[in-house]
This record gives structure tokens, C-alpha cells and sequence, in this order.
């Protein structure tokens, strides 16, 4: 197999999802990691618990696709048919693997309980086929070859549908048996992510150029979540020692191009953890205000826990309310309340907007205010316009205030642009 | 047809769903309404946007289907083939519809630009088939009966794969359709949703019995999103008037089973509406303090706007932090603060458990002390054991606290567990 022209299907296996009950990322999240190993998924196909139908969708998928991945029907029950599908399609009768078997009691034995009977009907496999360990749970998967009536095979994986183990048993088995079955030499795939805010994806593509498009060695996916941009380098290669090779001149690359908007790296890492690295670097710390309706910073940095620097988040309708608490004059509530928290800084929302009659439209662009006070109580205040859809509006405003605090925390004080009289109102 | 026999196929067009760039939610939301019609999705299909492609899933689909329902692939660009795949499983060329042409004129006129050339595609449809009506867009659907080679024949609608646009065509246009191409005379179809807090999805289910089985009338679903639980109740009838009647009727048989965990009705409807609404008819207002790591309740209330009888809501590490802000004693803290705050009620979580090293497993049930202070003064403290996996453990946590929090404001004084200490520590 040539990784490079294999084309691969994605089947997900469960009444729960073909009724609507449950909603599919498995397929999502396989179809971007097949991607990254060079294979092009061409098909997603979902199927109930109907046996026939998994015949039918299991020998489809093995006639049009040189790999088919798929989750679900792998549990105890008899719902569960994944594996007489698959021996069905394969035309092998099943076998009690006792590796498999020893697997199941283990776990169970680990979790100080009986094997209840059924389970060991998860210990069949298809003869002729190879088990697929799951660290986690009991359900192993199975890794089986498909003949063809014109000789050629497809490769048929199939995992159970429980998410977590379903990423890690594609990870640490799957990926590396399909870049071993390659015939190439390119046996290792490493992963990196970098983090970017402040741009849209259109014009982030612009500037990339074609370090995203298909054929680029390593692979460079760009993906999108409320405004904030993740690129995530895959690179395949002979060694871990090439793939980080080709990491890291690409991202040296990437850099150059757009590293001005670059926050972070990490699939997790987000503008709130650049946040709390920066100020815990220099051993000080944050309290934040939200005007309006949301607290999404105050959400964010709470998330942190004790670790963190992070002082209290404040959330209110109007400036005047935060007055009346802390029992001040508007003019001086931001800075008596930075000053009361024991903070060195504090940031500011004012003010989020209201999401009434937007019918789930995206809102037009409305003036919000970004608020920073540093540790020697100077307000620096900028106002940007900010629209975009219900579901992430206040997202993207709570990250741009995140961007302006971290655009005051590392630009020298000569080019800051400084407005102190906003904060006061 | 007979819609109790049916079953339906539902088809997404588009790289990036197959690639994984993007995540279907549309088939969920397909899957989910069909059943309400009684029919039953057997398969999903996703395809990327290569021709041959989709002709291929449209003709499995229609040969294995009585409905199909597929979504994207509508649009003006090369790209978009649906049309064309259309026009070759149904063997008939594509026209100009006038009307459709007509109303891709107007769209544009309104928003005040001229209609590219390219758009005069979207009003090309095969010979034979009918105009679904796109109210918000300019891509229109397309509704084309297939014909098998048995002489039964299928039911496809095209819809874009825009997920307002699609679900309002949907609703508006395609269920009706699928109801009055019925051989019964039952073609209206009405939703009512309930929701309920404070019990397992294995228990709420057992609790409702036959209620929620596949062929109750009128259909019940069950659904659960971070520990809250929807009863969707789906009536088809000859009228609104008989559909009203059912639902009423069933809406009074689950309030008898299950009535003590109802907060209210609505899709959107959860307890801090509930919360707000009995605030409103009182003419009092609320306070929101959380410790530990989130600021749930705070962006729940935030997000009531303006209206809302929310005054603020705080969040810090530890009491003493509160303390120190409003210069108090941590003893009189959260009382001080609802006076200051000038509101009746204060809600407090103390205090969420800390999500490190959870590895996306389950977290143990961790003790959690729920506060309500009353407009005398008064705490109510209840400590919860509340468990659950780390991306819902705080909403569960928030919502543990409000249903705390309705249990105060509506149960006599006499039933309420009273620990004054609790708060104070």
C-alpha cells in the first residue's frame, strides 16, 4: 500500500446514532487523523444495530475503500454485532482468542469485580484476524483484511465507540499498522499544534499560501474554533528524529509568515493559558470584569484551579452596579477593585451585547471596549468592533480582550496606545 | 405510503465532512425529526464533492430507502454537484425553473446587489421534480420522486446544507409533504418539549415505562444534555386541535410519573429561566458567588440580558478572597455581599472540585455545598456527592445549586433543611 493514493471510509455502528439519540464525532475526529496519515476519506457511512445492514455497509465499504475504519457493536450485549458482521463479510467463522480473554479478566479483576459471562463473547474474533488492544476497557478491536474478487484487499479496523478509547486505541495500533503496511519506509507520524488569534480563516489561508494545500510535505491542517485558529503539522517520516525535522522548519516557516498572531502551541493550549504562563512568569496576577452578559474570562481562568494567578472574575450589567458593591464612585471601582484583590492586573469587558432578536443570524459588528490597568494603576483602553454568529460572539470578545492584555504585557509602554479616561466613564 | 412503515436515509454532501474539517450535526437533527414522523432512519451517508460519487450514494440510497433526505451541496459553485447527481439517478435533464430563478432575483434585489451570473444555477432542476422553497437563502431545495425498478418508488428532498436554512425547509416544507403523501389522513404534526433535573437518563426512563417506547402515540424522546433531561412529545393527527389534545393529555400522564423533577417546557427553556421567571413574579433579585474553578451560574445569568433580575455574580478561589475584596470578615462575606448588592437571594457553589489529572475518565463524586441566603438573611446549605465526566461536572454542579436554590424559593419554611454554619465556616 501506497499511503499516498489510499482512499479509506469511516463507518459508525449504533441505533443511538442513526435515530438522532447521539450525536457522531467519532467520524470527524478518524477522518482528520486518516487525513494526516495522507489517506483520503471518501466516504462516512452510519448504520443501527441491524445485522444485515452492517453486512451490507461493511462489504460496500471494503469494495470502495482500502480502509475502512469503523466504531460501535463491539460491547457484550446483543445489540452489539459488529463482530459476526465482520466474520460474515470476511466469510471466517469466530474464534476464542485467550489473549483477549485474559485481557477482559484482567480488567475486571483490576476493578474488583466477577467477569460477567457475557463478556467473553468480546474475546471472539474472526479467524485469521488480529486484535487490537484497549488499554481502557473491555471491548478489544479487530484488524482484518478483506479479499477482494479482483485480488486486491482493503483493510477493515474496527474499534469500539466509546470515544476515549477509540482515540487511543487508533493512535497507539491503528495509525502505526497502517503506515507498517505501507511500502515506503515512512514509518512514524508526529503531531504539532500552533494557536493563532486575531485573523479570519480566509485571509489566514491567504497568507499560508501552499502550506496547506494537500500535497504539502509535512501536512498542515487549519481548523477553527470561536475565532480561534489552530494549525496542526503532521508529519510522516523514517524516524521521530526526521518527523521533528520537518516540525520544526515548517513551524520556523509558519512563523514567519503569521507569527505576529501566534499565541501558543498545544491541541489544549488557549489564550488564557499564554495568559497565566506570562503572568506567572513574572509572579503576578489577574482579576477580571465582565460588563454585560457573559463571563466567559472569569469561565476560563477558573478553569485554571489553584495554580493559577488568577485573583476572582466579576460579572455585572453596568459599571455602576460594581460601584455600589464595592462602595466607591464609578470613576475609581476597576482600580479600588484591582487594588482590593491584591492584583497586579485587572482586565475588562464593557460591554458584551445583548444577543435579543438575532435569530441565530450573525450580529453586526457593536463597539466594545477592552479595559487593562497595569500594577501601577495606568488604564489602557482600546474600543473594537465586534460581530460574528450568537454561538461564539462573546467568545471572540473575551479573547480579543485576552489578546489587547497580552498586548499590553509584552509591548514596550512607549507604543501603547493609552486612554485612561474610558475606564472612568 | 404509510408513514408507520417507512424508513429514511439521510445523505451529507461535502469535502469537508468527509475530510473532518467541519462536524455533521445536520443528520443528527434530520434523524431526530424523521422519528418524530414515525419513520425510521436505517443509514447515514456522507460523500465528498466528486460526482460519480454521489450519484452512487443517491441511487443506494433511494434503492434501500423510502426517504431520503440529503443536505449541501446546492450552492453556486463548481463544486456543488447535487443538482447534476440528481438529474443522472433520476435519468431526466435540468430545466430553468422560472420561479425559482424569480426568487434568487428578489433574494439578491433585497440585500441590494446584483445577482452573479454563476447563482443562475441554483434554478436549474431535473425535469420533474418540485421547487422546495428556501425563505432565508438562494440555494431552493429539490424534491424528486424515484423511481425503482420494481415500480415502487422514493422520496428524495435536497436541501442546503446551511443549518437554519435547511431545518426551516425542513419543517416547513418537507414534513408536511412526507405527511400528506401519507395513505392515512393524519397530516399534521405538532412538538411540545418538557424538561426535568435531578434524575439519571436509566432512571428517568424507567420511570416512564411504555411512555417512551418506539409505537406510544403520540411518540415521546428522551434526550439529555449535561444532566438535563428532555421529553420531546411529537403528535401526529387529522388537525392542530387533535394533536393539541394528545399532547395535553400525555404532557398530564408524565407530570404524574415524573412531575417533582419538572422545571419547565420549551427547547431552550432551562432552570436559570426558571429561576428568573419565579424571581420576576416575585419582584426580587439574585446574587451568584462560585468558588473553586468555573463561573457557570454567572454565564447563565449573564446571558439574560438586560431584563434579568440577576445583579451580578462573583468568582474567587476561596471564601477569604471574597472576604478580603469586600473588607469584611469571612463569616458575614456572602450576606455582606447580598446586601451590598442590594438583592434578595444569593446562590453559592463551594466549591467545584479541581479537574487535574482527570484524564478525561469520570471524576469520583466529590462533596459539594450548595448556599441559598434568603431575603431575611437566612442560609440554606445542602451538601450533594456529584460525580461525573470533566466536560459536564460543572454544569451538573451549577444546576445542582439551582435546583437547590427553586427548592427554597418554592417548599414551605418548615420542609427546609436549615444549617446556618455551612456558609460561615
Amino acid at each position: 500500500m501506497q499511503n499516498e493514493s489510499l482512499t479509506a471510509e469511516v463507518v459508525s455502528i449504533g441505533d443511538e446514532m442513526t435515530s438522532g439519540a447521539r450525536l457522531d464525532t467519532n467520524a470527524q475526529w478518524l477522518s482528520r487523523r486518516l487525513g494526516e496519515l495522507g489517506i483520503e476519506v471518501t466516504f462516512h457511512s452510519t448504520v443501527g444495530d441491524t445485522l444485515q445492514h452492517n453486512i451490507d455497509v461493511f462489504r460496500t465499504a471494503a469494495l470502495r475503500a482500502d480502509v475502512v475504519v469503523c466504531t460501535g457493536g463491539l460491547g457484550p450485549t446483543r445489540d452489539d454485532l459488529t463482530r459476526q458482521a465482520l466474520a460474515a463479510v470476511l466469510d471466517q467463522p469466530l474464534e476464542l482468542r485467550q489473549s483477549a480473554l485474559d485481557h477482559i479478566h484482567r480488567l475486571f479483576a483490576r476493578r474488583n469485580r466477577e467477569m460477567p459471562q457475557r463478556n467473553e463473547v468480546q474475546a471472539m474474533f474472526p479467524v485469521g484476524s488480529l486484535e487490537i488492544v484497549n488499554p481502557q476497557g473491555t471491548a478489544p478491536g479487530v484488524d482484518a483484511t478483506f479479499q477482494r474478487p479482483d485480488g486486491s484487499t482493503s483493510r477493515l479496523f474496527a474499534l469500539p465507540g466509546v470515544p476515549a478509547e477509540m482515540k487511543r486505541m487508533f493512535d497507539e495500533t491503528v495509525a502505526p499498522r497502517i503506515l507498517e503496511s505501507g511500502a515506503n519506509t515512512r514509518r512514524h507520524i508526529e503531531h504539532h499544534v500552533m494557536k493563532f488569534f486575531g485573523v479570519g480563516e480566509s485571509d489566514m489561508e491567504q497568507r499560508l499560501g501552499e502550506m496547506i494545500a494537500r500535497d504539502h510535505v509535512p501536512r498542515v491542517g487549519i481548523t477553527v474554533s470561536s475565532a480561534t485558529i489552530s494549525l496542526r503539522i503532521s508529519a510522516i517520516g523514517e524516524s521521530p528524529q526526521e518527523c521533528h525535522r520537518q516540525i520544526e522548519s515548517t513551524r520556523a516557516e509558519i512563523m514567519e509568515r503569521v507569527g505576529e498572531l501566534h499565541f501558543g502551541d498545544g491541541e489544549e493550549f488557549e489564550q488564557y493559558h499564554a495568559v497565566e504562563r506570562m503572568l506567572a512568569e513574572r509572579g503576578e496576577s489577574l482579576v477580571s470584569v465582565e460588563f454585560g452578559r457573559s463571563a466567559v474570562l472569569a469561565n476560563w481562568f477558573a478553569s485554571l484551579g489553584e495554580s493559577s494567578t488568577y485573583r476572582g472574575g466579576f460579572c455585572f450589567a453596568k459599571l455602576g452596579e460594581l460601584a455600589t458593591v464595592l462602595d466607591v464612585d464609578a470613576d475609581s471601582a476597576l482600580e479600588t477593585l484591582r487594588r482590593r484583590c491584591d492584583s497586579q492586573w485587572l482586565v475588562a469587558v464593557d460591554e458584551y451585547p445583548s444577543l435579543e432578536c438575532s435569530d441565530d443570524q450573525p450580529l453586526p459588528a457593536a463597539e466594545v471596549t477592552l479595559i487593562v490597568i497595569d500594577p501601577t494603576g495606568t488604564v489602557f483602553s482600546t474600543t473594537s468592533r465586534l460581530g460574528g454568529h450568537p454561538s461564539i460572539i462573546y467568545e471572540r470578545i473575551g479573547k480579543a480582550a485576552l489578546a489587547w492584555l497580552r498586548r499590553v504585557l509584552t509591548e514596550p509602554r512607549a507604543d501603547r496606545h493609552d486612554n485612561p479616561t474610558a475606564a472612568a466613564r
